[in-house]
């Protein structure tokens, strides 16, 4: 049997005050994920463990069979990935700001006043070769960015050269180790010429004439490597794809060597096209064995405070099952959950569990037949993050006996 | 207290369409099992961890403390036991055939014609001497047996002579380190000696007259070498005993150290005579402090497919504890599960939690009162296989404080 997890990022809610206590997912109408409950089993998941706070990068990591504690090198690389870059195992990722440097390179604003407009025109100039190291370069969110050095040698033995506060001048880049030598060269040489690139920058000039802060300088921190993952495919003799219209997922996924089926022109927010992904999704099974789904929408909602976006988010998700995956329920181990839970209320991840169901054909059904994070307590699932591609595979009759 | 652990033999289950939809548990008729659950707690057990489809070994292994991912060293010595050989720790045991050379040595079948007759005769005729080494070989079912070496310096630093395909020779048997000389010294002449005690066999001289594929030689694979588990008695400071149909469960216990309790004539399937088997456990429970019972059957009847034979052997079960186990429940920790899943619906283990039942004298009571996979899910126990031991040892009052 072939699998399908739906992942609806930060699906885990608490009770609101405008559901009169309950939480989005029990307020939603969920006429098909209720059947599928009827079906099969509900349950909780823990992402990563009871009381840790899971980010969307170390829960799917850990979903994926990837243990994060040994994984996961820091933020730099996943939020890289998050600005759409795709890496490679081996690649040195640093978080970036745009900031201002006076004529002495004294550092003025380290946000370069929270600039957001043009900065994906400075950072296409940023990109560059240096020696034989590729040097990657791509903004974020207003003056957020991120660099990257892909080539032989480059480590993360290197100093960072952001001062963390302004009126001082941007560190010395120096090694922290003898491996560390080449990595320095390469980043002192980027730091000069990017000096030299970002002056002349139409942006820039338009920002001078319009007395704000220029973007005319680069300042990193947070080194990490990007961890080399086994390949998915050989690691469960499984085939697999995904579909996500965030790039955190979509890189971390392109990483352990899923293939990309996500359709054009969806999105990784509430406004996306979910009807459209949930079709690609059944086409791509056509192709592989397994496909992972990530919609974003209910974290987008979470982090919002807006609960009643959150509940039409998962009616809109419960409606698009109806032609599309609730057709193929039949031959396919279909899994529903999250990736952790970002209550309205809150805004913010939490580490409450995750309801999740499980369906195939002949499973038991543990009779709760609603899927929501209260019922789920009365249901056949008890899970942590790391068990549940075992799950998958044994549900789906791909697991292998241990023992006699 | 003293304990007594009844295991089912791959009890739990799934929806079964000749029970529209129950498993064979639900189905059953067990007023003894549902007393029990009555006056105890009923939960779900992982026998190693969610989505892990656990073998008898494994999980009989790790239900009496001794870690699988530490003690398991491969199928080789669990399934020489399951042929009934007595092993021990530090003996080397591969899984073997036998199969059909020609006078030139090649393997022109790997299964001897799948030879069910007669094996048991060649096999006694394989058991030797050779140096200060003692080669046992014991056949199990068609052409499958087994062969163990025992004495000093044997290791599994050897290469298998199994060549995995018919027209080739049998392998070379050479070390792969130098801790394998002496095992590869052993092997070689074992090989040699077995050439020609086979070619004289009645059995094979029968074989040639019939024109059927002469069982003259002895391939081997999978070497692995017997664990040296912790005595069960010394580990926890309790007398144990036994009683099994079946070889490769009884021969974990034997590993262990537990005392055999097995009455003459009992089987491991679902003829076997279960009121015997229980009235020897409450006889052994006079002699020592804990007594695992073993009921091969319903896994049996799991593999066949057969729902309601399944059913009918629980309900031999239950109706077998009126006059036995009742009796002595006031006195005793009581706790029936399985070793692991066997639905019929799969006719193969399963990763499926399984249903378990503790019952003691003062224990808390969770109401559900009654045992089967589905009404557990409301019960109190939500264990996984390592847990178990401490849980019985704890409720008999057999347990220390952790700190002060």
């Amino acid at each position: 049997m072939k699998i399908l997890l739906i992942i609806a990022d930060g699906l885990g809610d608490r009770p609101l005050k405008e559901f009169e206590g309950k939480t989005s997912l029990e307020a939603a109408r969920k006429p098909n994920l209720n059947t599928l409950a009827i079906e099969g089993m509900v349950g909780l998941i823990d992402p990563i463990q009871p009381g840790i706070i899971p980010g969307s990068d170390t829960s799917h990591l850990n979903y994926l069979g990837y243990d994060p504690f040994k994984y996961y090198t820091g933020r730099g690389p996943f939020e890289a990935m998050g600005t759409g870059l795709t890496l490679k195992g081996g690649d040195v990722a640093f978080r970036a700001n745009f900031a201002t440097v006076d004529s002495n390179g004294v550092v003025k604003d380290r946000r370069a006043g929270r600039i957001r407009e043009g900065t994906s025109d400075l950072a296409k100039h940023l990109n560059m070769k240096i020696e034989d190291v590729d040097v990657l370069f791509k903004e974020g969110t207003e003056h957020r960015a991120a660099l990257v050095l892909r080539g032989e040698g480059i480590t993360t033995d290197v100093s960072d050269n952001d001062p963390h506060a302004e009126d001082l001048k941007p560190r010395d880049i120096v090694p922290t180790s003898e491996r560390g030598a080449k990595t320095a060269r390469i980043l002192n040489e980027f730091y000069r010429r990017s000096l030299a690139i970002l002056r002349d920058e139409p942006v820039n000039k338009k920002r001078r004439a319009e007395g704000l802060n220029e973007a005319n300088a680069i300042l990193y921190r947070g080194g990490g490597q990007v961890p080399n993952l086994p390949n998915f495919n050989q690691k469960y003799n499984l085939t697999g794809g995904y579909i996500a219209g965030v790039a955190l997922v979509s890189g971390i996924c392109r990483l352990v060597g899923l293939k990309d089926f996500t359709p054009p022109g969806v999105t990784g927010s509430t406004d996306t096209n979910v009807k459209k992904k949930f079709s690609a999704a059944v086409s791509a099974m056509n192709e592989v064995d397994f496909v992972l789904v990530n919609l974003k929408g209910t974290d987008i909602a979470g982090h919002d405070g807006n609960g009643i976006a959150k509940k039409e988010f998962i009616e809109k998700i419960d409606e698009a099952m109806g032609d599309t995956i609730m057709k193929i329920r039949d031959d396919t181990v279909i899994c529903f959950t999250g990736d952790h839970s970002t209550p309205a209320s809150a805004k913010e991840h939490t580490s409450d569990p995750v309801p999740i169901l499980i369906r195939y054909p002949g499973c038991r059904r543990d009779g709760v037949g609603v899927f929501d994070e209260i019922k789920a307590v009365d249901g056949y699932l008890r899970l942590r993050g790391a068990d549940l591609m075992n799950v998958l595979l044994s549900s789906a009759n791909r697991a292998e006996k241990y023992g006699a």
